[in-house]
């Protein structure tokens, strides 16, 4: 597959090549210094890599550098940004005159780099992120029949992340041999030197033992460097390492392998003799302000509706499951659709796609960082990704999942076993943080379903939403609540129970649901009339429609979740409801209130204070 | 130095070895038939290298087994949890009654292993962490001058984390050879077979490539165990790799190297079948009832207050600097408290600690997940670890941060460079999502100073508690507010601005105490007296004193945080006084509602609507 508009600046000779290297180290320097902040030695490390890679290896569009036919490039150093941009730049993508812009208010050109601008497919600048990326475009594009390359390029002080070690092992493991990572081996870290100095060949070695193809090379001698690339784009069967020994501040006689000068631009005075140095520099063209940010970015891809869910009212079926089902009718849907599996596919029911579509699973053993990431570099090749593992394991990838809401990816994530519901296991197999931790994740959806006609369906509704959705799943099974017709908006929940005689809401979700729905037949014999919400959506919230019930019982509100009580639904509403001047009158919080231990789940529920006698307990003490 | 009571069961032979591997297995096998649930063919692969471990290399005080002088093992594959407890009765530490009460509700020996059990140091069960904690409990010997071992038992599945290459980097370059490691190589995973299968050389190349010594051996074969614990116990200068290849389910027939047998336990018919096959079993005597939980954890060591603050009234200081101001003060005052850095010392200002005492800042390199469990075991050493790296970051190891809280670990925790007051550097360096993270932890501490005084005195304040305590330090400078002599309780919080016809509370922390004060200032231009605090004490919260002041001022509040809305410090005090009975009348939460961007730190407080003049505003909405 070769796109229009491909093919691009070729130096005919490693002089010319060698002035674009020249040139970056400018720009990199000028920016910061006009910036007053940023990491310019952290980029004149990777000038000759950064020249060959952009002006001999990568062929890409320049007005549309993200698309599936071009290369891709990753700078998983983030911090190296300028020199990105730079050579964005005299590539061709936006004008040489807007670099000077770096880290302003207005301008897209941030400190690290983000989406926002041309050629950047996800945000770095958390470390040890960007071959999890790279392996996800690189996957993506071989899965969608593009022969385009990726290529990443990693600082050696970041390769102590054990993220970039995941990477390299899946990477082998899909013998992804469009994949060519670059290690800036400059040896110095932020605080001091790195773990391994200049000692390049460890990590010639560590790439190696994880079965790639690997090579050292002096990262400024720039016919070592093409010649590297070459031996890189003819590799078959396996991903391929460059590990460049390089100086920090190469170029410029007291930035060179100096301690001290991580993070810091040179002061104007600095800067001019840096340039004298360097030998003379081209003028700076003025910004003419116009924002060259890009004005678009990946959206999920239209589908048809699933068939609908094939449940009996009152079946006994976990939420995990229906997820597995409803994941398999959106790949029968969507070709774009692929799971991603951590070793727990016949847990989570992601299996349940691999036994209908083998090739739409991605197994990605037991190592959730790499998974997350590679999910985003899978949507941003436009394909959309469930990755899907036990709830609390997700906590593992936090970063990843926050970086990806920087990166505004699309990616859609299921936590199965939430809560002390799934019983013997103990408190590590438990997911009680998660509703806090993907909330806290700006413009995320948070969904939980409860029975398995509303698991599929908001299944469907994650893969059609953009930027992160997380869907939580229980272990047990419980059940059937809804006909195969029922529609999930979101935002949105469930009223189960009214009356006009109500005198409390409860809202539950998942299995606590159920608990408020036990309640809410006990306290009936009590001539007690509580209204029982299904908050299957736990955000975005319908403020409004929650404040009418509550306002309708009285002001009185239990909320309940197998979650602990920081940061989960309760929290949520609450805060929701009197930000909204519909501050409930009385109010309980059922929440998981200590770390748990190991039990069988009716138990456990009742201990941790969130079954239905508690429920009863609570709403007896409200009214 | 050797400990009273070290020196246990040495079978004189291979063969009394192998009575004890036979033994383990039985004892697995049956406790997980009468628990119902379990992994008993992740413990068959392990039967030889527990019984060598336990009954030839280890020596540690069976009454005391977590002690400085005796040898620690930590199970990494908790999911093996009843050979550890096997083992652990088998050696005296408690009955072989008690194995039978496993998974139970009323039982210390849960589903995976957990402190409250005798011989665990750190709750295992979230795979590729072990490594880390025994790194940290072999690092803690060292430095308190303890001749003991440290033995880790991992799986192969588990060696897909990074965070495991994490550990073993951070061993050699800490020379730790009173570690070793071994690796159960059963080649299969929870849903299928490992990545590598039983290609076991994988995983020693990977071991040397870290710097350690490393050997392969067959792990079903007593002598092959024995020379290989031999070699590690005569390591010098490097810890030491034993890569065992095993079946899973060895012993028994239908089980071994089988598919389809993790995390099942045998019917009643199959057990029979199986202890047929494995010879005589002897009978378990009846459990008593008794719980044999460790009667005490460990608590933080005290020590005298550190020398006060010496600050000046309004003196510029970044809390941040004052965190290692007061890390320098309290390793004065205690010889057992340490710093740990990801290479962002003179950013977290760490630093100030290791240029007063250079041997009490470990130096981790940018790895968190690995720090966060290096630190859980040294404190289950009795140290006193304070982790520092930016805020953001610490999101990468929140699920070693879930399982330190199952630990019932006392670590500290600082985050520093939170919220978009950071300015330039952009998204990917602010921590907004930190104090929804730690709130979520059960029984943690979560404080956030303002000013220099107050992040002295609440850094020792941290190193005194036990469980999680968390310290959230800000990039600006910010001008001194307290005297040297104040008192930072916990819970508490601080009035900064009252009087008698204050309409409207406001509460802020950090750099938005001060867009509070500056708000509160403007506010009275205008005729309208607000109440200010500062809430340096996040959890846990004084909900009634905060409760009065909000009654005090006509029921309104405004809270105003540098983190994203949810979870954070306005969702914590207003579910809090809802819950008390003290809902607001009227509020706002004025915190980052979106992923923000570069720009200069008071321009972005204002954009993302958390400055002194979006205070103001709020107010008048408000009022």
């Amino acid at each position: 597959m070769t796109a229009p508009g491909i093919g691009m600046l070729q130096p005919k000779s490693l002089e010319l090549l060698a002035e674009k290297a020249r040139l970056l180290r400018i720009h990199s320097m000028r920016m910061t210094t006009a910036a007053g902040s940023g990491h310019p030695t952290s980029c004149l490390s990777a000038a000759e890599l950064m020249a060959a890679t952009f002006f001999y290896a990568m062929r890409f569009d320049r007005s549309n550098p993200n698309s599936l036919a071009s290369d891709r490039f990753v700078l998983s150093k983030g911090h190296a940004a300028p020199i990105l941009y730079a050579a964005l730049a005299e590539a061709g993508v936006f004008p040489v005159s807007r670099l000077m812009t770096l880290r302003q208010f207005s301008s897209e050109l941030e400190g690290h780099p983000t989406p926002r601008i041309p050629g950047v497919d996800a945000a770095t600048g958390s470390l040890g992120q960007g071959l999890s990326v790279g392996s996800g475009l690189a996957l993506g594009a071989r899965l969608q029949k593009s022969t385009a390359r990726v290529y990443v390029l990693m600082g050696d002080g970041e390769m102590a992340e054990g993220n970039v070690w995941e990477a390299a092992a899946f990477a082998a493991s899909q013998q992804l041999d469009n994949l060519v990572a670059m290690a800036d081996v400059n040896s110095l870290g932020q605080s001091g030197r790195t773990m391994y100095g200049h000692d390049s060949d460890v990590y010639r070695r560590k790439f190696e033992s994880e079965g790639w193809t690997a090579e050292v090379i002096d990262g400024h001698d720039l016919a070592a460097v093409v010649g590297a690339l070459d031996r890189a784009q003819a590799s078959r069967g396996k991903p391929y390492a460059i590990v460049a020994r390089t100086e920090k501040g190469h170029g410029i006689s007291f930035l060179a392998d100096k301690e001290g000068w991580h993070g810091k631009p040179l002061s104007r005075e600095e800067l001019a003799k840096a340039l004298a140095e360097i030998g003379p520099a081209p003028d700076v063209p003025k910004d003419d302000g116009r924002s060259y940010a890009r004005k678009s970015l990946p959206v999920p891809p239209d589908f048809p509706e699933p068939a609908a869910p094939a449940y009996t009212l009152g079946q006994s079926v976990a939420s995990r499951e229906a997820y597995g089902t409803g994941l398999r009718k959106l790949a029968a849907a969507n070709p774009k659709v692929y799971g991603l599996d951590g070793d727990v596919k016949n847990s989570t029911f992601s299996e349940t796609l691999q036994k209908a579509f083998p090739d739409r699973l991605i197994e990605g053993y037991i190592a959730e960082q790499n998974l997350v990431s590679v999910a985003v570099g899978m949507a941003a090749q436009g394909l959309v990704p469930f990755v899907a593992t036990f709830a609390c394991f997700l906590s593992r990838a936090y970063d990843q999942v926050r970086m990806a809401a920087i990166s505004r990816s699309n990616i859609n994530l299921c936590g199965s076993h939430c809560g002390v519901s799934i019983g013997e296991d103990g408190p590590s197999q438990m997911g009680l943080e998660d509703l806090a931790m993907f909330r806290a994740i700006p413009g995320a959806t948070v969904l939980y379903p409860a029975d398995a006609v509303s698991a599929e369906r908001l299944t469907a509704e994650a893969a059609r939403r953009g930027g992160i959705c997380y869907l939580r799943t229980s272990r047990p099974k419980t059940p059937v609540l809804y006909g195969a017709e029922e529609k999930f908006p979101v935002p949105g929940f469930k009223v189960l129970r009214q009356s006009a005689g109500d005198r409390v809401t409860v809202i539950g979700a998942g299995v606590t649901l159920y608990e408020a729905l036990n309640a809410c037949d006990q306290l009936k014999t009590k001539g007690i009339n509580a209204r029982v919400i299904d908050l299957y959506c736990v955000k975005p919230l319908d403020v409004a429609a929650l404040a009418e019930n509550i306002r309708a019982t009285g002001g009185r509100l239990i909320t309940v979740e197998d979650h602990y009580a920081e940061g989960g639904l309760g929290e949520a509403v609450i805060a929701g409801l009197c930000e909204a001047g519909a501050a409930p009158t009385a109010v309980r919080r059922l929440a998981v209130d200590r770390v748990p231990h190991s039990g069988q789940s009716q138990e456990l529920l009742d201990l941790f204070g969130i079954s239905a006698r508690r429920i009863v307990a609570a709403v007896e003490q409200v009214l």
